[in-house]
This record gives C-alpha cells, structure tokens and sequence, in this order.
C-alpha cells in the first residue's frame, strides 16, 4: 500500500486527483499507475483502470485470478465494475469514499472476490484532504 | 442504432461477444466502436469504454455533455459508472441485459442523464442469441 500512496501522490503532484494502485501476483508487482483522467481528459483513466489492463496485458489474458488490487481509495461504480469482469481474487483498499464508492453504491463484485478495507486509510484522506484543500485556494 | 448494429455484428466476426456502440453529438458521429475484450484480453475494452474514450478524444474534454450514446445491448456496471462519470445527455440502447446490466443491478446514472431503451432490441437479442448459439457448436 505504501507504493500505491507513492502512486496517488505522483498524481497529486500533477493536479490529478490523488488516487493510486498496485496489482500483485504472489509478491510480483505486475502494475502500477495513478489516476490520470485529467491529463488524459478521459473519465475512464482511473488509477484501478489503468491497472487492471496493465495486469492483463502483462498476463496475457483478461482474468485477473490469484492477483490482490491495492489502491489508495475505495473503487467506484465503474472500476468495481471492471473488477467484477476481471474476477480478480483480492482487493485491498485505504480510505472509505462514502459518496461515490461501490460499497454504498452497491455495485456487485465476483463472488470470489474478496475486501480488506482501512490500510493506510488515513494517509490515503489526509492526501485527498489536502488536494481538495489547495484546489479550493 | 443500425450503425451500432453494424459494429456489432463485426464483433461477431472477431468472436467477440456482439456489442455495437456509437457517440453521437447534434447529427455527427464522434465515436464508433464493438466490443474488443477477447482481441485485447481486456475486460475494460466494452465497446462503450472506447467509444468514451474516442468521444472524449474528439472533443478535447472528459465530459460528455450534449452527447447521445447508442449501443445494442443494455450497458454493464462498469460501463455506466463510466458514463456517470462522463456526464453524458442521454443514454440510447437496444436489447436488455437481465442479468449483468445496470438496472438489474442498480448501478447509478449522473441525474443529467436520459436512458431511452428497446431500439431495435430484436436485432440485438438476436445476434447476441445467435452469437451463443455458434459459440455452443
């Protein structure tokens, strides 16, 4: 996770909002990569997107069976969504987002996809918090 | 709707699962594309993600405002997460997904959004049938 926040704060430091991810296979990273919807000007280029096709493209196929995504946020509709595709075996994420976040979206995931939630939540906020914070500036 | 049935029916050709999506904006055609999963071993490659991407592209913008999407068959939950994103005006598709479309599964569309449904559903249904049907052989 602490390389997935490494990821959210290169996209901070871009003017993205601070989002990053990781796709692990055993203890192989096999993607990396930070939100970029801005840059791309393409809603689509979530940090978990760009990972989730980065870890195929590395596997050469689509399912992401034995991987864990980690990312900084709780994943989106959208990015939940192509989880669920990708029947990818484990996610792990930081920091709850209450408003646009599958878990109170209630989109459906794999049924063998299992959740860890809450690691490095706080530093994941506190760098939401503080992007938000000098963009109101 | 029948040019999105057209890109349909080249998925078809690849062995794609048979999904056609278009963007419109006023008369003009800013995006056409069917479904590339299996060419790309990519579960985010759905026909509307790239015809996001493309519409997106076109317009040097991420949102999709004024825009109208076409596509054959309802639109999964990564797919309208992805145009929850994009804000687009209005949402045209053809045939039902019961199981994995969005409003079995509730996945929620931007409030500036319309969704008009069942155009051409017969022509859609069909291929996707006929699609599963070889597919089975």
């Amino acid at each position: 996770m602490k390389k997935a926040l490494q990821e959210a704060e290169m996209a901070f430091e871009k003017g993205e909002i601070p989002v990053g991810a990781l796709i692990v296979i055993g203890n192989k990273v096999i993607a990396r990569s930070h939100n970029l919807t801005e840059l791309l000007h393409d809603v689509t280029a979530h940090a978990e997107m760009q990972s989730i096709t980065a870890a195929a493209n590395y596997l050469g196929g689509k399912y992401l069976t034995g991987c864990t995504l980690y990312v900084t946020l709780e994943p989106c509709q959208m990015c939940a969504g192509a989880l669920y595709w990708s029947q990818i075996s484990k996610i792990v994420f930081g920091a709850r987002d209450e408003q646009r976040g599958f878990i109170t979206l209630g989109t459906k995931l794999h049924p063998k996809t299992t959740v860890v939630q809450g690691i490095m939540a706080n530093e994941a906020a506190d760098l939401m918090k503080r992007f938000f914070a000098e963009r109101r500036k």
